[in-house]
């Protein structure tokens, strides 16, 4: 399992290629939130990313010769239940990924908008992939900023070491110009290894905020140990935004009962400082998918949080924003995914 | 002909396959708008849906074995006179349909975007598949209110029976959860029988509106009869909302002249309550498609609306806003089509 | 190269086709803006058409017999950098091009969005094709006006003569009905001749503006002569808006150096009457290409626009809005790009 180590050129198949891919995926589901003053907000809805993110793609490479070659990977999330697309504006319609890239036997230089290096370890090692009620994001705060480096930045340069490089390393540096927004400016790497059963990953990453205030700064680790049947999964994650902090830890495990995979994900967040100061919270879920073929699946989710102090987390979902001051968000839903 | 007996994976061709095609029509036309006032607007126009709506579609099925299957149906509606795509900001990008479904010989089951089964009828059973100058909706009324579930609901859950169960009878039940938005929450159904040249209909559904207001409740038949050469269209609608409602009777034929498709269309509307009360339209039309090609088609329409009382009916143009109040509306174009 | 020729039609391949294809362009650089008053603003940026405009192309086309064919165009611009596409809501998804057409011998008639002719010369005649920091658009004004017809035209109807016409002469004919909206009624020609090493072109286009002003009329010329080795490229622009007038030079060339394409510019503007009464501006900057296959390539730009009097233009990027007035304003960048 080599999934953290992925560049954009080998996100997708080898050789020369252009195609088109997807994954679409929706269920119906209930969101129970409660606050610990007693609010209670009860929602049901169809939602689009239960199990798997519902993205659209957009691929192609060529070999260039001499070990060469050059590429692009252009991705959107779909809002299946509604028909949206993207981030609403003005927001991108690639809200994912869009980047050109040109590789060889040194490395992998990539432009454009590309995941951030310390967003990897996070759902590469989530055994959610950090999609639906279970995602494995939902305790990481952005402490109060509006840094918009958590998952992927715009107007990015990266560099990956080449696929492989001395047997099992890999790495992504990443670097924005902020281009004189704020919240913008960000220098983040992602180094590790997988061979084998094994793979870890540490990364570091620091967000400029608005002027005249402190930079965001992420630490992270994540590993997974895939034993043949089970394969364990956890991350640990560390940001501070001046005298606020967070440590958000989680450990999961997958595992087969016949034709069906089983997700188990646990974590647990500690804040001090800031508007969180001394709030704690931890999250518990279940998955289940069903596969009636490789690419077609039906699953279930169980998915709790419970906060304490200023922790006010809930299950992601837009449709209910009742209050979780202290309280709980409580959620189930089944449905369908589809790749292609 | 059982084209209103489809569900989303009997729009498409059988087998396995993902594939990307469309319809795009562009016409000219002029549309003049009288009232009973006497004012009077005239608006030249290049337009995008003469005769076929200008659409987009991403689709894709698998088969899953033992007569399962699953699938993706993502459409847009497109500009093509301007270049815009879907629905306006904040409006969604797939404003047609955006779902995933997965069927056996039970059914079919479909999250997401999907037409409303009351709306079936309407766009089956009218001879202009409710486009152009000449599609049926137009002395359709919301009665005032601002239900989006006239033509597709998003966020809902329907169930279709199979193709051709229990001989030609075809049925398709969708139900939304309304996720706290008003003029959202919809349950409906629409059962009918298609076997060799008949296809007969009929449709319920109820909306909710506005929190202490009535709901916007429509009933409707539709059927076509095709004489070989002949074929005789036409639909019934009422919807009631609160003391107002409607009455809307439509008939039309499609015949051949040589390779031309001649399409005839009559429609009347009585309005009683609310704020219609005592109004009256009719509209009639003739459209004419020359193929040049089975894909590729040049035509013309004719079109009037004629309003009495508080009736303010148009002919569906954005750009020609000028009032119609008891007057009249009036248009012709002329364009090509090309589907792929 | 006939490519100031071009039909919809004849941009895409021949036959009958359905095809999705695209150029992607990512590029590092700086932008150094100086007004004459001593303010300086330097900007580091992330862009998307340093070499090559960033597109996304949907095509096809159909063959009806007897010489008569059928097809659409829809293209739409990438801010690869950022994941954006189309302009900025609520402008159009596909923002240059949507077009449906038909045609035989006797020329093809288009429907839609479309190149304006008097862009024609523009685009073909600048050895950058108006991309990145050396396009040949930046001295060209508006004067004042917000007409939309400098690049395309939406709703637009166009008279193409067809290919090879007479031998060589080639034309296009677009007229726009305005449809209420100011700065949108437009009618204009490009009449030329290609053959051989030789294009030259004749264009004219007037703009209504805003009720009770003026239009806004521009006529050009273009050319280009293929010596084998080196090509020669110029255009001469002169817009009139009341008594607001232009007049714009522009010559070019392009030679290569082994594998690498080189591209000189120089272009000089000089104004009159209205806002930019006495103006002055030059620009001059070079490009080079290093071509890695037929698709790929990795480029490089020095540009420069110098400002007299009330001009105030500036390198192409919205990101650095620090003022030029009567100064100048400086780029270099390095990127690279893909066609598919």
């Amino acid at each position: 399992n080599i999934s953290s180590a992925q560049s954009l050129a080998t996100s997708g198949p080898a050789g020369d290629y252009l195609r088109f891919s997807g994954l679409l995926d929706l269920g119906i589901g209930q969101v129970i939130n409660k606050s610990a003053a007693g609010i209670k907000g009860t929602v049901n809805e169809v939602h689009q990313a239960g199990s798997g993110g519902s993205v659209l793609d957009w691929m192609g490479r060529e070999n260039l010769g001499g070990g060469m070659y050059s590429g692009f990977f252009l991705e959107t999330s779909v809002q299946t239940d509604t028909g949206g697309i993207g981030s609403p504006p003005p927001g991108p319609y690639f809200n994912r990924t869009s980047a050109v890239y040109l590789g060889n036997q040194w490395g992998e230089l990539a432009l454009g908008q590309v995941r951030a290096p310390t967003y990897s370890n996070l759902v590469f090692h989530d055994p959610m992939f950090n999609n639906g009620y279970n995602g494995g994001m939902k305790l990481v705060s952005a402490l109060g900023t509006k840094v918009n480096s958590l998952y992927q930045n715009i107007n990015s340069i990266n560099y990956f070491l080449p696929p492989g490089a001395g047997g099992g390393f890999y790495g992504h540096v990443q670097g924005t110009l902020g281009e004189g927004q704020p919240n913008q400016k960000y220098f983040g790497w992602n180094f590790g290894y997988a061979s084998g059963p094994v793979d870890v990953g540490v990364a570091r990453g620091t967000t400029q905020t608005t002027p005249g205030n402190p930079n965001y700064v992420m630490t992270n680790v994540g590993g997974s140990y895939d034993f043949g049947v089970l394969k364990l999964i956890g991350f640990y994650v560390n940001s501070k935004y001046g005298a606020a902090s967070q440590n958000v830890y989680l450990a999961g495990m997958t595992f087969p009962i016949g034709v069906n995979q089983v997700k188990l994900t646990y974590s647990r967040g500690l804040y001090s400082g800031g508007i969180l100061d001394g709030a704690r919270a931890n999250a518990a879920g279940v998955q289940v998918i069903h596969f009636l073929s490789k690419r077609v699946g039906i699953y279930g989710n169980l998915a709790r949080v419970n906060n304490s102090g200023a922790a006010a987390f809930r299950l992601p979902t837009p449709q209910n924003t009742s209050s979780t001051l202290g309280g709980s968000s409580t959620g189930f839903d089944a449905g369908f995914r589809l790749a292609f």
